[in-house]
């Protein structure tokens, strides 16, 4: 399988280079990854400014650096650097996890919805990290496995997934579930503080107000399951077209 | 009506001035938008920086600027500067449309997905420009006269809504139309360029793939119509979730 790798916490990653070494085993992969970190950029893009590659050496073989957000990156590798369309565009493995309305301001996820757009089929890969521990190697063989029991299904049907790991590694790990996205909503808390000068200034700060419903990823997660979401990207709300059509405009 | 006002083009840019000059007559505005131009950032928030508050006059009124993205505005409107809760949340009006897919990539739109998130109806408001001519005076009495007409209703059931408005102003409009999005995917061509030290740089350019589909909102704008896409926000592929679960986990 040939697949195009990227993520947003940049090329140099703990995540992103687990999976490239371990998919390079089986797959051909190329890795196009924003240069730094590139964190709740959402789906930016760079409209305004040139966009550079610059070629480097990872441990897994040779990649490319971009100094844009993960879908430039996307759009850039599918369109101007790689040499043929690739069977499979995969985003992560992120450090922190990407569930229900978090994959509005994901990078992560925002580049494989970027691939699905190119019309490729794509998946975004978290993982949880707890206590500092983030065990990138069980969710890079995880890929793999995935890719070798059901990769045909996943390219024929152009799913987007959106994948999330638990924390605590292969021990811990009790199976996967198929989930929806669950209603997550911050609460933002502005720490309001006022600097040396004498100007107020704000900090976003905030905490997730869970709703852990029955069949949702957040759910699966608390209980220690591997989360598979299939996504749609037609944000029409079809339910209220009808009553919206009934109205007198 | 207590509204609170965003944008992407910045604070001081002609289509939310216009909005705010139109609304105050009726209601009570609050405008909190970026200080400079946010375009295509899309739902990118603000964590490793501080944001700044900046009290400016505009010809409207008093508003205030934040060195964020429209995201940002929103959040840290609702939940640190605004006196009280608003009843709806307007983002706009864009210069440009937000069409089919583009409500990805757009910062107008996110900006009124925020406010969604946060318990808000909300409105993204986007108008046509053409050979440089924006009736951003028509929009701004379209949406006052929406909300005499349909406001109540809006609130009520916390409508998502994506407006947009054709080129050409009020002798042109032919009327409204309640519409899905379309799949516009856009064809990204990188022209790539050497800079003066001999170093490879791309700009993002790039044409639109229209698929004027009956019932879209590209096909309504390009017959004259103003363009009313009720969104949601669940992004979970419930038909594939269902499939996906039948395979062997």
């Amino acid at each position: 399988m040939k697949i195009l790798l990227t993520n947003d916490d940049g090329l140099y990653a703990p995540g992103i280079n687990c999976l490239f070494n371990v998919l390079k085993e089986k797959h051909t992969v190329y890795a196009v990854a924003p240069e730094r970190e590139m964190s709740a950029t959402g789906h930016a893009i760079t409209l305004h400014k040139p966009l550079r590659v610059k070629e480097v050496e990872l441990e897994a073989g040779m990649a490319q650096a971009v100094n844009g957000t993960p879908s430039d990156c996307v759009k850039l590798a599918l369109e101007a650097i790689l040499p043929s369309p690739p069977d499979l565009v995969i985003s992560g493995i992120n450090r922190g996890p990407n569930l229900g309305n978090d994959v509005f301001y994901s990078g992560t996820v925002s580049a494989a919805v970027e691939g699905y757009f190119l019309g490729f089929p794509a998946l975004a890969v978290s993982l949880v990290i707890k206590n500092d521990f983030a065990d990138f190697d069980f969710g890079a063989r995880y890929i793999n496995d995935l890719l070798s029991r059901h990769g045909q299904k996943i390219i024929n049907s152009r799913y987007l997934l959106n994948i999330n790991f638990p924390p605590g590694g292969q021990e811990e790990i009790r199976g996967t579930k198929i989930t929806r996205l669950s209603k997550r909503n911050f609460s933002n808390i502005f720490d309001q503080r006022i600097d040396p000068r004498g100007e107020k200034y704000y900090w976003m700060t905030g905490s997730i107000e869970e709703k852990k419903e029955e069949g949702s990823d957040t759910l699966a997660i608390e209980e220690g399951f591997v989360s598979i979401t299939p996504l749609c990207v037609d944000l029409t709300h079809h339910e209220q077209l009808k009553d919206l059509k009934n109205l007198d405009w």
